[in-house]
């Protein structure tokens, strides 16, 4: 497995012991600065994920497990009670057994739990961290002391986090080996490692690129309306000294005719079990194109991405976002007060238009519904 | 030929004989507010075309027309002349053959001409309505009095004006046969009545088709990065009266995939003699997406946007623009200090991707080098 370069981006970092504080990138102010900032506490945390300085699905369940880490030092404070201090005897302090009893830890961490879980409700990967917590809590509950029992839940966290970045480097590692030393290749949006532990889904694969020593030139879709290709994939390349060209979304077209790009790259939100992939509003044209200039296009997801209780992404339902997103984008208005906008979040790529499904277990090629299950049943 | 409707832009108008006024809607305002500035001396033309308030080639040129008879009018001001007034023995007032004469006529009109053409140096329009303007001039020198000299050339840019209206009406009735009534149809960029006399090309298809009754439902690009689309394609069109939504350019593929659009049909900057189409960037990738569709692709031009000197699409020059069009374009900086970007102005469609050319002469289809041949010798 190749090295991590010395400048990986780290989106989230956990300083020190149980004590410790919890550093993430504060992504609602690149690409201006890249500022980290320190959560001490659960509210901090909550208030990160809530107003999005911490985003991507991965991201938000690997922060929210830290959250509850918080939650359970000593002093730590939620809306519950905001004011409570280490010398407090009603602080919550489970580093010390005789100081709090187990009922009163297990009834902390519902506490902390339900908190977090209102910080994004639609994010999935929120939940399923913030049950894995719980599950390992309950599993530990009159086998370990208290103090024992809030180590064993930093352990998770962490297990959490590690198995995010392992996860995006094997993508890394099956999806570099498609790409040439001096390819020019596109991606549309960002699944970099801002979203994730670290590398990310598709930027992952350039990363190990670069590793394996390979040169790229990475055209990266600005990715109207939220701009996430310009203010975070542009931004994550370039911290990591990988060549980079920013366009508009409508020229990846040209950059195609033009013989820049011998590859696509894109991350998924969905994989239907006939490999359909529901990604950014903009992923499926950019597919098509791919396909008129016979430029292979690929899809870099972990497993977790598909379900398998989808058989076609004709099931997927396609959220409508405000218009206010399209109308008034970037601080100032710069299209007709009340005209009509349409704003989906995403589109479906039929599984014909992908060349291959990269994931953590390998490639998936062809992507039919014959080597997703194959995949889905071989173990890592 | 459909009658206007009452709801028509107006982008030029003259409002007066010869002591008239020209009066245009301030492009830089939309679409926030619509507003008509009256100019009253070439000065005035002039910063109105330098700071694209009046904007698109067919529309340059009709201001600048009108602007020189502006400079043949009593008091008129230009850079040479700042400070002259109605009573002072210095005015050019070419309304009273006794205070002035000939040779001062001419040598106005050559100030007058030379100072527009500053205004925007590689506007091919501009240059155009000047050189016309000219010759009328010098075809009537020492054949009539200045004084009616100067009326006939009010006459010709009125002329100009109207030749262009006419134009750009026979262009929508050839194309508005194209469409069925409940239509969806898409474009791209502006190609409207805000860069012409009235109708404009691709719009003017639209807008024929609603006088004759069809009604249309548009699906307009937002046209990054310059957002052509947002600010003036809905703007006209929703003045109109024509139902409009507005889109992200990288929606497109996902509009046509609902079965929204039935038509795709976009302006033209240039076309070659095979029928290789320059258009705003973005318009390459969305013929792709349409024949993807199956959904016919037309472009709507005046003969006078053919480059017969040039043979195909290959020739074309790609203009590259600001790399701050696309890193600072909202109001606010939203890619990296320092990102390599790409901005190429406009793309080149292939003539087999084009149904038909729609132009004032009627449809030329299929669209290759005899097609277009052949149109340009046919007589209007």
């Amino acid at each position: 497995m190749p090295g991590i370069s010395p400048t990986t981006v780290e989106t989230l970092r956990w300083i020190g012991g149980r004590d410790g504080v919890l550093r993430m990138i504060d992504q609602t102010r690149l690409p201006g600065e890249c500022v980290e900032i320190e959560c001490r506490d659960v509210e901090a945390v909550f208030e990160a994920i809530r107003s999005l300085r911490v985003r991507g699905a991965p991201a938000i369940g690997i922060a929210a497990a830290y959250g509850v880490c918080l939650g359970l030092q000593s002093g730590s404070r939620t809306r519950e009670s905001p004011d409570s201090h280490p010398d407090d005897p009603n602080s919550h302090d489970f580093r010390g057994a005789p100081r709090c009893g187990e009922n009163e830890l297990y009834r902390r961490i519902e506490e902390v739990t339900a908190r977090l879980a209102e910080s994004r409700p639609t994010a999935v990967n929120l939940f399923w961290a913030l049950d894995r917590m719980r599950r390992t809590a309950a599993g530990l509950r009159g086998k370990l002391p208290p103090a024992e029992i809030a180590e064993r839940l930093l352990g998770e966290a962490r297990a959490i986090h590690e198995e995010d970045r392992a996860m995006c480097h094997a993508i890394g590692r099956h999806g570099q080996a498609l790409l040439t030393d001096g390819s020019g290749v596109l991606t549309h949006c960002n699944a970099g490692g801002l979203a994730t532990a670290e590398y990310g889904t598709a930027l992952a694969v350039f990363y190990a690129a670069q590793d394996a020593g390979k040169r790229l030139h990475v055209y990266a879709d600005e990715t109207r309306p939220l701009l996430q290709g310009a203010r975070l994939t542009a931004w994550e390349l370039k911290q990591r000294g990988i060549e980079v060209t920013l366009i508009c979304d409508s020229m990846a077209a040209q950059v195609m005719r033009e013989g820049r790009v011998q590859a696509v790259v894109v991350g998924a939100d969905r994989i239907a079990a006939n490999g359909d992939t529901a990604n950014k509003i903009g992923t499926y044209g950019v597919a098509l194109l791919a396909a008129a200039h016979e430029i292979p296009f690929y899809v870099a997801a972990p497993t977790s991405t598909f379900d398998l209780s989808i058989t076609g992404g004709d099931e997927i339902p396609i959220e409508q976002r405000a218009a206010s997103e399209i109308t008034h984008g970037f601080g100032r208005q710069t299209a007709p007060d009340g005209i009509g906008v349409y704003n989906p979040a995403f589109d479906v790529t039929p599984a014909r238009l992908i060349k291959a499904i990269i994931c953590e277990k390998g490639l998936i090629e062809p992507v039919n519904r014959e080597t997703i299950a194959a995949t889905m049943r071989a173990r890592t």
